[in-house]
């Protein structure tokens, strides 16, 4: 199966049946607490595990997104922060090969304006909330009235944690077992933890030298433990639902860190090796575990990037950020 | 089967049929290419997997032991360079229960002086060469005659690495099948490479926080991927041999360092996670890759500790210490 039949599969009826002038959509961020790492297919995007994640509430991307019915354009337009995109970087590229989908005739153009308030392409989400939020806009731009499941299913053609930027709070993406993957899409959790709190601890928002995408494959192919890693991602996912529901930090926070560690662990041992942190971010590492040690509850995550995403209870927030002055919180399930 | 029976079973007759007054060996640190990481025996230190080293030529330690007879002293007095050890300290400890294995008399006890060239409890070798020189030291002290290999057996009831201190050049630690151990020793390989440079990138001599017995026995017993080392492990020395075999600097070096990062990235997975790099070292390993982009035929090993040794061929020495002004070049097989 390839993208397109998937897209033709879920569209169905759908497809046309009425037309907005345009289309708007924001989709949050979202963190893997439970990463997800290594594709079963990489045409479908289908992972080798299923993740969880915890959405970022007003961090993210909202796009609007019209057809250029009566320009003499050829190529889409694509704005990103009021700034156009130049139509032969791997960004727009990428962009256009996903609204290759979506689109009714051959000669349709989009324009696509997203706005997006976290850095792009620093293991920072946002290519998760950004496709997630193109196919929102779609979604209302096409008025298909797919349920957030349906939508989470196209957003993961474009970018597998897309799938998970769908909802706010807990989300699961539940790999499935199907070939095209009508089984692997997120999945709201019901519980909700409005103490929690992220703080991105942004060291470096340079574009990551090697990309998700050749990361995730070299990993899935040359690293000598990834063997072992869906036994653990799936004892370790099972644990953090558990202490979702129990609302308990401690095992939370730790679940999350060592999965994190476990991933970039897998990395490391990779061939050649994939190392995305930096000096600072060892440096940080060193000195949360200090501060564990000295009763602080607080424990960290990292993505595709140098960055830390910090974890912590809205009582330690003013501490964590005398810590770590620059830190920006966020509270997933808002400010009570 | 207990340290003593060990001993005993060696020294069989050899015990004291002669005595020196006193007792002189020199044993090289030794670097682990292949790395011995995890034991199937705590008592015997009996190791997972067989490993390679390289020795450090003239960087080692040597020791003097004499037995203080007609002294009233009841322990033992230990010196390192020059300096008189505290009897309490975890190390006199660990040499005293190791020196206990070979006293002929309850009341016997020894002055034991070793001069070692490399830093203490750091990563860098310096138990292995300390139990090592220690081993031969009694050798000649009783004069026991035994062989190397037999001297092996003896230092890796001390410490697992010293197995690999009682040669020069390369030498494979076998680890053996037989649960008494006789089988678990060094085995100096024919090949010599007076070409290789090991350079010693010291960053930090403080002592560890975590001892490499600790983290040893954490990684074993809580690491989700230490399953998958052995046979790593095994693929990793095989090639490395037939790269020794053939001369082949860019595959003994990156056999090396990814053998090294494999080591490393089982203890990131660890529960709790162990960490020995500190922001320099990835500094320090980011620097090497780059360089290595450009061209340069440099690569790393890391042990338990944040230092970096790194390998190289002679004509790339002063490339080499130009771009690591404070490093200890060593030639392990001696200079032309």
């Amino acid at each position: 199966l390839n993208k397109k039949e998937v897209v033709e599969k879920i569209l169905k009826d759908s497809l046309c049946v009425a037309k907005n002038k345009q289309g708007v959509y924001f989709a949050p961020a979202n963190i893997a607490l439970c990463k997800y790492w290594g594709k079963r297919d990489l045409e479908l995007n289908l992972p080798q595990t299923s993740s969880l994640s915890v959405s970022l509430g007003h961090l993210g991307a909202k796009t609007t997104i019209e057809e250029l019915t009566d320009s003499k354009e050829t190529m889409d337009e694509i704005w990103i922060n009021g700034k156009r995109e130049k139509p032969n970087t791997p960004f727009s590229k990428n962009l256009k090969n996903f609204l290759d989908l979506f689109r009714l005739t051959k000669t349709c153009v989009y324009r696509v304006k997203t706005a997006i308030n976290i850095p792009i392409g620093a293991g920072l989400a946002s290519s998760a909330a950004g496709f997630a939020a193109v196919v929102g806009a779609l979604n209302d731009l096409y008025a298909w009235q797919l349920a957030p499941a349906e939508l989470s299913i196209l957003g993961r053609l474009g970018s597998g944690s897309a799938s998970r930027s769908f909802w706010s709070g807990f989300v699961e993406w539940q790999m499935g077992i199907r070939e095209d993957g009508m089984d692997s899409k997120g999945h709201v959790l019901t519980e909700q933890w409005p103490a929690l709190r992220v703080g991105m601890l942004i060291l470096n928002t340079a574009p990551k030298p090697v990309s998700s995408r050749v990361a995730m494959e070299r990993t899935v192919s040359t690293s000598p433990f990834y063997t072992a890693w869906p036994a653990k991602q799936a004892v370790d996912l099972r644990a953090m639902k558990e202490a979702i529901a129990a609302q308990d930090f401690n095992v939370l926070g730790s679940i999350a860190e060592t999965n994190a560690l476990g991933m970039h662990s897998l990395m490391l041992a990779a061939k050649p090796p994939i190392l995305y942190s930096e000096p600072s971010t060892i440096e940080s590492m060193h000195r949360i575990w200090q501060y564990r040690d000295q009763g602080l509850s607080l424990y960290f995550t990292q993505d595709a990037g140098p960055n830390l995403k910090l974890l912590f209870l809205e009582k330690e927030a003013e501490t964590v950020k005398s810590l770590f002055p620059t830190l920006e919180i966020i509270a997933p399930f808002g400010e009570k």
